[in-house]
């Protein structure tokens, strides 16, 4: 990409997450707010940085950054401390902030590497503050870096004039593909789905794609079939949340049913991976459909929608199987479904 | 049906519609505020009722019979009044509610048949109030007697523990079609799509089918396709805003997506048409599919859910082509798609 300096703030991580210029203070981009309100949530240390992972203040690519900058500021807590209290305080803060997201693997993984290095600056007595505060910038900054390639390799499928639609919000590289494909001369336009029922497309993707200046047009979720049919879209491209060996795709809820419409239709499905393909899932029927509480279901913003006795039936994801998708974007270019594996080779 | 005394007050449609016992106000069931209120909306003459029916205070197989009373009342109105002047009022009357619902030529034939017959009554100097209120209950208890008609077809293709999908707000039949089953001694439950923008899924069928003490489950739209791959749902059953003589059905959008899906899964798909085939409308091509203001897929509840700037696409309905379609059920019985046009021999 030539520049990165007018980012919209939801797409530029460095926005959604860092410290206060008196470094008091952990700020996080509040998703909850949007599009309405542009705000910040500020935490004074890590278990008001935990709890605000935990009320959806952040999500998806913004949490293992908020998480990060949470251990560095248990480590600007305990500065000047002895070094057994700053280690334990380490511990604590790790522990926590990993309870947030027991089943996100990489923001653990992730935690486990700053404990280590904490340890290690500890018992050298260098800067603990500082080598946390850096850790958390240096993975902030790849996972843009890491958003780039994927929006560049994504962009190198979009043909000029091509409307693009997209479910939930993809993170950064839904906007970088686009803003990579502008800038090779290609016009590219937006349909995204409203993705109840949290509006992640409508809240989200919509805000951070128009900020971006596109043209941008929202659909409910059931109106995906009806638009490929009227000729309105040439390709899906959505984030992906796992990939399995075989090529499947797990991801928020609806993308199996519109990835059959597209199907039909001829239309290409393209998963972005942040992460590149699991090597412990081998395929579709090892991963498990979370399923979420009903009552998310029954309110939209505190507002009944239907009556209590009714039930609530809430898989958060769905699984796309390998003969829906065209290509499986990752950071080292992109894959058919049946030869992901090749992605450890590469 | 055994009786039909304890029907859910939605399904009833002389509970969604009535004089007050006065017969000085029109009462219509406030479909707006279900399910959190049951609450009625009066109206003191024939134009407050053409407002409320513009304002979707009813909507679906409510419009016509609102449309009948409002008629009456104008009737009311001009009681001991000259002849010329009952007529005029009449006429203005007509003109005025058949404006609220354009295309809806139901609703505009009825009204012309009360203006026939309040021609006669008023040459023959006869109550006119009497027979328009007559009119008007009686085409609510036809339309009620259709539905259970509707319901009793349908009714014959539910097997015993069978779960039904339904998409939008069917009306009384898709209630019926239970209640009869359940009279047969077959259990019967229903999943529930919610049915965005307006939530009639959510907010109408799941009110009316609690009402009924069936077991009903809520999911968001998105989630037809996963919920079908699960093995959960075993009939798809909506109702028709339209069937063209190719046997394609028209109706709330989102249905045509979903019922993709059940293709999928060898799922029947039938849709329920209270009127029977259009014979003006030859094919699929022919049904022009109404496009809604951008303004209402911006907003849930008066709630902003995306940027200003963002444009919305709202197309009303979709097209199910009739290879997707199992059946479509009528007051004459059930018809393949390829032979709606026996409909008129029968």
């Amino acid at each position: 990409m030539k520049n990165r300096k007018d980012l919209p703030v939801l797409v530029d991580l460095h926005k959604n997450v860092f410290f206060d210029e008196d470094e008091k203070e952990v700020i996080i981009l509040d998703r909850r707010k949007l599009p309405e309100k542009v705000e910040h949530y500020r935490c004074k240390d890590y278990k008001e940085v935990a709890e605000a992972i935990e009320n959806m203040v952040t999500q998806s690519l913004g949490v293992s950054p908020a998480g990060a900058y949470g251990v560095a500021i248990a480590a600007r807590e305990v500065q000047g401390k002895p070094t057994e209290e700053q280690e334990k305080q380490i511990e604590k803060a790790v522990k926590r902030i990993k309870n947030t997201r027991p089943t996100q693997t990489s923001l653990h993984h992730l935690l486990d590497e700053m404990l280590e290095i904490a340890k290690e600056k500890i018992s050298k007595n260098e800067n603990l503050f500082k080598a946390m505060k850096q850790k958390a910038y240096d993975w902030t900054e790849n996972l843009m870096k890491t958003s780039e390639k994927l929006g560049e390799y994504a962009s190198q499928k979009i043909e000029d004039n091509d409307t693009i639609l997209t479910h939930c919000y993809g993170g950064p590289a839904i906007y970088f593909m686009g803003e990579i494909a502008r800038e090779n001369g290609k016009k590219i336009d937006y349909f995204c789905t409203e993705t109840r029922p949290y509006l992640q497309g409508a809240r989200l993707t919509c805000f951070a794609l128009s900020n971006g200046g596109f043209d941008v047009t929202l659909i409910t979720d059931s109106m995906a079939a009806h638009t490929m049919k009227k000729g309105l879209i040439d390709k899906f491209i959505t984030g992906a949340d796992r990939i399995s060996m075989d090529g499947s795709v797990a991801n928020k809820i609806g993308t199996y049913q519109i990835a059959l419409a597209a199907d039909k239709y001829e239309i290409p499905f393209y998963a972005i991976s942040y992460t590149g393909p699991d090597p412990d899932t081998p395929s579709w029927r090892d991963i498990e459909i979370e399923m979420r509480d009903e009552g998310e279901l029954k309110k939209f913003r505190g507002i009944k929608i239907t009556p209590e006795r009714v039930k609530g039936f809430y898989p958060a994801f769905d699984c796309t199987p390998p003969e829906l998708v065209e290509g499986i974007v990752t950071d080292k270019g992109i894959y058919t479904p049946d030869s992901v594996a090749k992605y450890f080779e590469d």
